[in-house]
């Protein structure tokens, strides 16, 4: 029997694969038993490695460049594919920045006595093998590995076909960094070829990979939540409200209204509607809508919004629209309870944030919208991982299962328990 | 076009199922709003209902015993079906037990301010739809509806078929109690149909259902395994060892062995597999195995143990696998090392032993191996959320997501993140 050219293609591939995930699971096993501070000489010399290599990932990128500008790349893509000397700094200081952060393995989460003479303890695990999916943006494989390698899993990295070379040599930079500190150099593994079929296995590999992260756009990310049958951390939207109560101040109404929509439009922690109360709107719709306006912002508005200047009339589908565009829908609303209905109809359970002066509005808003983040007279715009503290996040996930929110080092963990007895038996 | 009768069976249970869905869905909005108070007055409604009507529920298991035994299900099903006096007033206690426990909703798990100025809360939240499917065990049916109520999830159930009657009359109980405490009496739905395809409705329930615990035996939760596309709960196996490392009390050894095999032998708590070091061998496998062998226990050793009297010669299988039964595999080991290679190896993940003075290699075990629960000095039987003080436990997972050892009321819940501002917007 002979295989067909394609056939023989898919069987090699699927082998690179199996070999790839049995090296990912022994460098896991190494990894979970490193110490904190074999990880965080291992992330510092990778930066170091990183910021001495600085001109070699530059030449690389340019060989992306000048492919990917060869298939048409959209300019906001090429945008994000490109480096230059500041992005380089960046990256090396994310790493620092990773390195810096507590080591979240070994944690006592908890500790409690029994009746029984039984003491308890939970203690945070690494998980084991992280998948993670991205588009052509290089630093992603940085702040991927550096978090991956921080909660001690082993990462298998699957970056933009048009970003290889790029992710080719800051992936170079973690291997050095992990050889350095006496690591596996597998615990950090990026697929080495541009065949797409190569993430079919991934989201295949029960069992071989713990959890999958895509990062990326909607079609990327609904591809992964749609096949994968490994568990994933992911978002697809971020269809976030901004409030405006009645009992708002203006004056914080106006800022937060204006960063949460206008600061950066493409991202996924973006404001994509506003609502106001109808005394807000009487108070200071039309000095908020001109203050938006002045920021370039196109409002699409309900019959209250459309009696302003400039406002174009909302069709339906501009409600629960995820623009990533400096465009916000806008509409009127009774009351606390009506602004509830919406966002519960309309949210992808990402990031929700009222402006108000009552303590009371605010609780009911926190305890009854479902998502998971609930911003209180703050911007919408701080759904980041660095923001909460995290020291870099590897995606946010609007899933309710294990992660919600920025995914950081702490949330690729898991846990055990410890049970201490004296020869305790059970009657 | 005509349909078949099958296809218009299908058709209509499809209806039937998406519409206790639905119902699932409006309940627990409402339930995850439900006060503390409110919800431990319906478990104690529940529980009083139960104990009035205690002879109801009786007469109902007859029906299903008499049904059960018409199918020739054998002696141990029919023993888990049936119930008696005792045994209503056992399900009752864990009713109350239930009630008890704190209310993990609203609880702020953390709290912490960022230099931004901004404060941050992560506070638990119901997860939503929790699906339980079980085998005849009624009493599954008062312990898993309450952990659900207690988390604030609506919980839908399909038990075995053989213990519909009972888990009906069990469920009116829990439904007298929601309606008495002003509780959405959809919030516990019990599926009403015997017919076996409702389990892949559930199984294929994505965003309707957002996680499902399969209660049961092998067959059963590897079936749940391998088709759900809802996330799951599980553990498939529990093949738990005991070690007895050089170092060990020879007291505390006994007993632990003792107690980690025999006390109940057909749960997954249960040891299956016991590993000795040299020196604890040669100092008291003989009395071990005596010890055993006085609870009735079978051993099946490797060459070492072949030289007691009594012991049989283990097959290569033996090592691995989950007896559930009087029946211990047993080997010697050359030290942690081997030890820890051999559970590796053979263990599932659940519950793993070591009986030791020596506190580095407690400390090197409980490091190095991977598993829900270490234990040491203590049985293996004491892996149950009862003993671990949850009140009562909806399973037990081996997987490292969410949940992983004893799943109680708090395992059941999510978490959102509360972020307080003063109008501050992000740089």
């Amino acid at each position: 029997m002979t295989q067909t050219a394609s056939e023989l293609h898919h069987t090699e591939l699927k082998h690179t694969m199996n070999m790839l995930f049995a090296q990912a699971r022994a460098a896991a096993r190494a990894l979970a038993l490193a110490g904190s501070e074999q990880k965080q000489a291992a992330l510092e010399a990778a930066a170091a490695a990183l910021e001495r290599d600085c001109a070699r990932v530059l030449a690389a990128n340019a060989r992306d460049v000048a492919f990917a500008q060869g298939k048409g790349l959209s300019p906001a893509m090429l945008d994000r594919l490109r480096l230059d000397e500041g992005r380089v700094a960046g990256v090396v200081e994310s790493l620092r920045n990773v390195a810096a952060q507590p080591d979240p393995v070994g944690e006592v989460m908890e500790a409690w006595e029994r009746p029984s003479g039984l003491s308890i303890r939970r203690v945070r695990t690494p998980i084991g093998v992280v998948g993670v999916i991205y588009e052509s943006r290089p630093n992603v494989t940085a702040d991927a590995g550096a978090l991956c390698l921080k909660s001690g899993n082993a990462a298998i990295l699957r970056g933009g076909s048009e970003s290889l070379h790029s992710s080719q040599a800051i992936h170079a930079a973690l291997a050095e960094g992990l050889r350095a500190a006496g690591l596996p150099e597998r615990a950090i593994q990026l697929i080495p070829t541009r065949d797409r079929a190569a993430v079919g296995e991934m989201l295949a590999a029960q069992g071989l990979i713990d959890v999958i992260v895509p990062r990326g756009g909607r079609s990327l990310v609904s591809r992964v939540q749609s096949e994968a049958r490994v568990p994933v951390f992911s978002h697809l939207d971020g269809i976030n409200h901004v409030y405006v109560h009645a009992a708002a101040d203006p004056v914080k109404a106006q800022a937060v209204v204006a960063n949460s929509k206008t600061r950066r439009t493409g991202i996924c922690g973006a404001a994509e509607c506003l609502l106001m109360d109808r005394e807000s709107f009487a108070a200071q719709g039309a000095a908020l809508v001109s203050a938006l306006q002045a920021c370039g912002t196109e409002i699409r508005g309900d019959r209250h919004f459309q009696t302003l200047p400039g406002v174009r009339p909302a069709e339906p589908d501009d409600f629960g629209c995820e623009f990533l565009d400096n465009i916000i829908a806008a509409r009127v609303v009774s009351g606390l309870s009506e602004a509830l209905t919406h966002i519960a109809h309309y949210g992808s359970g990402h990031t929700e944030c009222i402006v108000t002066e009552d303590a009371a509005a605010a609780d009911r808003f926190a305890r009854e919208v479902d998502a998971a983040i609930i911003m209180h007279n703050a911007s919408t715009q701080f759904a980041d991982g660095g923001e909460f503290g995290m020291g870099a996040e590897i995606g946010i996930a609007t899933g309710k299962l294990h992660a919600r929110g920025p995914v950081g080092a702490r949330e690729l963990t898991s846990f055990k328990y410890l049970v201490q007895g004296e020869g305790t038996v059970r009657p």
